[in-house]
């Protein structure tokens, strides 16, 4: 490989959302400079022994932006074939098209790998379809800012109002308020609906859907973070279309133990319910640091091989304490056994049945919850 | 795996571009429902028992959609796991809202999976950062209808106008010039710069770039077919940060015969100078017909076995003719040898030097045609 830097665009959030050409050219890369907003996992497609170098998050000025640039340089220089990655698209709103610039002025070999924009995947996941017919002929994004001490955008406020239509626009949380304001006061109405989606497109995303004067008030009374602003009639659809926050298993995260038979149809299922799914065969999945540092909701086991594949991984004498917020789901009396062999009760213990019913308990047991 | 409904954004055109998420969704459907825009390559990504269905274009009128709805519906209620294949994002000005509808209210299980819009694709294919610090703080996307009688949209062209920022619209031939003549009417100037890009991201994309008064003559001496139209300062930047249709091998297409001393490599490496490259261990690949039915530029030898492998595929003595058109590389005196024994000459004879340097042998050839 010649040296060369692929300015990828991560996508929305959710790991899985990065394009296969960013996914291919990740795994090609000698070097990984990334933003912060970028999820951690996103690196893991990169090489175990590829350099990874966390930037922070959009440069602040000038300066730190020069720096950057700087650093992609210089590795290119070494002959290095350099990936860098950026949340959702890298020339939109972001700082894409100066670093290419900056790589072209240093004959620089580069490509610009397009990706989903952060508010295209999270009004996906929010249910809430971007444009519909009756809903508008255009849709505007509008630039946000960070909270880092920059000022309001110069918007041409009166026509953006005016032009009607959806308006998106990644804001911080102190520009979020002043958005919704300055948006009414240039005549868009208070009773227009609107949502604002925090960590959109993962399973810890939050959705607030009100008119602009609710969403208004909700913001005054308790802040969010960064967040996608939508404004439009189209918000209304997502009372029939939430598919991603309305599932049994939304927001839990599921470990399944491999079995032969066929572990991967179960993680499969658990996710159409809306799991976030750890398997302890994914590439640098520790089970014991899994269970100790990241809430895991539901353990399943398939078989007695994977019970005892299981202890062996965390220790014996470690299961009951490291389970005690979690749920043990077993198929089948000879995983049922193994678990009550190592003094573990299991919540959600079904006896007989396809993993498509397994699934349905488990989603069952937490949708009672 | 439960019947459930994947509305997928295969994103803008080339094959790649695709998320990870859409990919195991296809990977894993019984029908795949596709919009024939939709890159043919992307099919091949569905397992090959699986249904194909192509369903056309954008649905022309109301009962053309329900029909395809229906179809969904149909194949959903069977039990199926269902791939709805949409160009670009399945809910920026495509039908996948009416879908997804049409499902809830079905009370069939759907996900939707975002694309990469076609806009941003070509954009960034085309070396036009989409937005850029002094190049407007909003995009507007604009709903482009095919042109298949439909009347214009009825938009508020003054406010569309007068925002300024970025405008892209996804337009038919007819469209095309109306959009110009309707901003320019409104008041954007007519030596604002603009861009039209055909077939974006792929290896036959164009780019057309010039004023708004200079696409408008363009389009009236020489229309193109559906194409995405960018208004704005940012598309200036294309003159430094194309880097995809600038490229020596750009829209040359690479035949790599397989050899064991890692064939993959050189298949990156002519990416990188901008080929299109098809390699006879790809699935389903068929060396006799690409070499008849598409246009190969280069067929690259590394060794003796891949020359007597291709004579194998095609027959010996029909290798002359299919060859015709068609440069011949050889890297080492092995692979030219074996050439030479089948009474073929090689265009690109590389006695010795690394895959790279025959990359650079291979591009400098078509640098100079």
């Amino acid at each position: 490989m010649r040296a060369i830097v692929y300015l990828i665009g991560a996508g929305p959030g959710g790991p899985d959302l990065i394009t296969l050409r960013g996914y291919h050219c990740l795994q090609r890369a000698d070097v990984v400079i990334y933003d912060h907003r970028v999820h951690a996992d996103v690196l893991r497609y990169a090489r175990p022994q590829a350099e990874k170098i966390d930037v922070g998050g959009p440069a602040a000025d000038a300066s730190a932006q020069h720096a950057i640039c700087f650093l992609i340089g210089e590795k290119a220089h070494e002959g290095k074939v350099v990936a860098r990655l950026k949340r959702g698209d890298p020339l939109l709103f972001d700082h894409g098209g100066e670093e290419a610039l900056f790589l072209h002025e240093q004959g620089i070999p580069f490509e610009l790998v397009p990706g989903v924009p952060a508010a295209i995947g999270a009004s996906a996941y929010a249910g809430i379809p971007i444009t519909y017919p009756g809903g508008g002929d255009t849709v505007t994004f509008v630039r946000g800012f960070d909270d880092d001490g920059r000022e309001r955008m110069r918007l041409d406020w009166d026509h953006l109002a005016g032009l009607g239509g959806t308006i998106v626009c990644n804001a911080g949380a102190r520009q979020l308020p002043k958005m919704i304001e300055s948006l009414v006061a240039h005549g868009r109405a208070a009773d227009e609906s609107a949502a604002i989606i925090v960590n959109g497109t993962l399973s810890s995303q939050r959705t607030l859907t009100g008119t602009l004067a609710e969403l208004a008030r909700a913001l005054e009374e308790q802040p969010v973070g960064a967040a996608i602003l939508i404004v439009g009639r189209v918000v209304n659809f997502r009372e029939h279309l939430r598919w991603f926050d309305s599932r049994p298993l939304f927001g839990r995260r599921a470990l399944v133990m491999h079995s032969k038979e066929q572990p991967d149809d179960l993680a499969l299922l658990l996710q159409q319910h809306g799991a976030d799914v750890v398997m302890d065969t994914d590439t640098g999945v520790d089970v014991y640091r899994q269970l100790l540092d990241r809430k895991v909701d539901v353990v399943t086991f398939t078989s007695a091989s994977a019970v005892l594949g299981f202890l062996a991984s965390v220790g014996a004498d470690q299961a009951s304490d490291l389970l005690a917020h979690t749920a043990v789901a077993t198929l089948g009396p000879a995983a049922a056994d193994a678990v009550a062999r190592a003094n573990l009760t299991p919540a959600i213990p079904l006896a007989t049945g396809t993993l498509g019913a397994f699934a349905e308990a488990i989603a069952a047991h937490f949708k009672g919850n």
